[in-house]
């Protein structure tokens, strides 16, 4: 087969995005066996970076041995059960995923819709609990289908109020965007690696509150899920290290690094260098006479960009060109938004002033070409 | 935390074993989006060398995106529904946690027990068959808490007479021991990267017979656990290349670099060199007065020796002092073989003349440091 060699990309899509050079340096380091105290010195430095950019104090926080998705199952399998009422708010591909493995799981799941990039206002989220009344409630904090920024809180408090605990999907917000767990009431927040916090996809971080705890620890029945079930990991990653199944080293050594990273730039920093691009990529954007997909600027997601696609230019045509004559990766839309959007990732490595001026003199020059003749003149 | 730096290991142990070095060099090269053709094409590569490894013309062959035990619940969920009738050859660790996902999957759960270290025979494996009469029916390969090798045909051939099919868990024997597949009527095998390929965590190898594939589109309801769906799987791996998870690219190169080493030196020749250090390992442990768990040979892992542990000797404290004046790593038994033995891997770049050379020389200095006085003289 010979040796393995990638092309160059620059990856400025959802996900995965480019990766910090440190991070690849790291998984070429030797591993060590899953009871080693060397991993579980790593694993207490993930839980502690990862503290940091959830903005949580929870003990409870881990990193699940697959990818967001796995996350996405180990909030639903442990505390969606056969008959739990389970509210999702839904205006995005994500959410409906989380519907999907909640029906799985045997729930009753009411979807409470809104069109793909709107958000959930508190009065809605508040009627709608109040309403239902659900044992557990679920929203996309940052939705990767659409770019838009959901406020947590609009959720947690009717939610709260109303004695529900809160899944919030924290996939494409975690290490570029403000989460801050503890103060927006998320109960079960997880994520990738993939994506803010620029490290290779394999892991997934989690994070449960001590509310959500006393829920775990009261089930009768086991997880269905054994590789995912929460109580087994925390035996595993707590004190007694007992044995669960073999942790991805590599990928923990790789997750450490780029945790390293953020907290070397500084979380808060982090989160203004994104706010900043992201300003300036809008800018960009709209003196082009494009138009950003979500409305309000406050409801975008700052690492994540969707832009409407202009009238008669083909989006697949663009996307080719800047993969083929660039070597630059950008994502389209799917489902309802197909053909309409463009998705632009400004992350990590990336999301600085020369990335910015990298994906528009590659981007404009695409958009020329791929436009149809009226257009172009 | 400053730049991570991992203690060197020698990992004689059951897994996480040595790594290939052009592995490390591969898990640093540029990661690629999960829909790049590039991606695809090493997928691609992983699936005709996980062939030639598991010995099947199996067209659904392929990694799921977790470890070896995300494979174990990846056989069971998608094969072992509520009330369906399966039985668990059980004569070790392994093969109870395939009957624990058995129950919470909801099956019927039907345990037939030996001793830790046995293997069944047809005989045995007919009767029990014809008397339950299972539709699905589940063993161990390698054994890897007991050290037995299980002949997979004495099991898949009087199950296969009565229209069950066959999960093996070939964790422990992928790629370094033949376990052909198709000749022996697995019809879902699983495997793990971190054992016989040579590769770190967080993969596992998994194989459907065309039998199974049948049983799986026949499915009515979907697997309940969204992320280890068969049947998503193959939409996204296959030619529909349909987005159902952010596939661990990193972690796919150094598959598909294992692999290629695995080729590179020809997979039978790679068998033998395991088979010959195995008896070689035998031969030295039998001369030092000391005993192997498993009595017959034919029924022994050759990639990886139990060791009962003798008279007067704490087991720990061998292991303690292997790790902490050799950098060698080996693992203790559990369960019924707690204190009873020692799990010793010889595999991929540490199964050479070399490394029974390193193994023993530290083993005999650490075996009379920790031996009591009267042993000792």
């Amino acid at each position: 087969m010979g040796f393995l060699s990638p092309p160059r990309r620059f990856l400025f899509g959802p996900g995965p995005t480019q990766i910090e050079p440190r991070v690849y340096e790291a998984m070429a380091k030797p591993v060590v066996g899953y009871l080693d105290p060397f991993f579980f010195q790593v694993n207490e430095e993930v839980r502690a970076g990862l503290q940091q950019v959830f903005g949580t104090q929870n003990d409870f926080t881990l990193a699940i041995s697959g990818t967001g998705s796995a996350g996405m199952e180990t909030a639903v399998s442990n505390f969606v059960d056969p008959g739990t009422k389970f509210l999702v708010f839904s205006a995005g591909y994500f959410a409906e995923r989380i519907a999907e493995m909640g029906r799985r799981h045997g729930a009753t799941v009411i979807r409470f819709e809104k069109p793909w990039g709107d958000v959930f206002t508190e009065a809605e989220a508040r009627e709608a609990i109040e309403r239902e009344r659900p044992q557990v409630a679920a929203f996309v904090h940052a939705e990767t289908s659409t770019g838009a920024l959901q406020p947590p809180q609009a959720i947690s408090r009717p939610a709260h109020e109303a004695g529900a605990l809160v899944i919030g999907d924290c996939v494409t917000s975690l290490g570029a965007a403000p989460i801050r767990v503890d103060e927006s009431g998320i109960d079960m927040a997880f994520s990738c690696t993939q994506k803010g916090l620029s490290c290779p996809p394999g892991l997934s971080p989690f994070t449960v509150s001590p509310r959500a705890m006393e829920r775990l620890q009261a089930r009768k029945n086991p997880n269905r899920v054994w590789y995912l079930d929460l109580k087994l990991l925390s035996e595993y990653y707590g004190v007694q290290h007992r044995y669960h199944h073999t942790a991805p080293v590599s990928s923990f050594y790789a997750l450490r690094e780029g945790l390293a990273a953020i907290l070397d730039e500084g979380v808060e920093k982090r989160f203004e260098r994104h706010a900043r691009v992201h300003a300036e990529f809008v800018r960009r954007v709209e003196a082009m006479g494009l138009r950003m997909h979500v409305a309000t600027p406050s409801h975008r997601i700052p690492n994540l960009n969707t832009v409407c696609v202009p009238e008669g230019v083909d989006d697949a045509l663009v996307r080719r060109a800047l993969l083929a004559d660039h070597g630059i990766e950008i994502a389209g839309g799917f489902g309802p938004l197909a053909g309409k959007i463009f998705r632009i990732g400004m992350m990590g490595p990336l999301a600085t002033p020369a990335g910015l001026d990298q994906f528009f003199g590659a981007f404009e020059k695409c958009l020329v070409t791929a436009s149809a003749p009226a257009v172009r003149m």
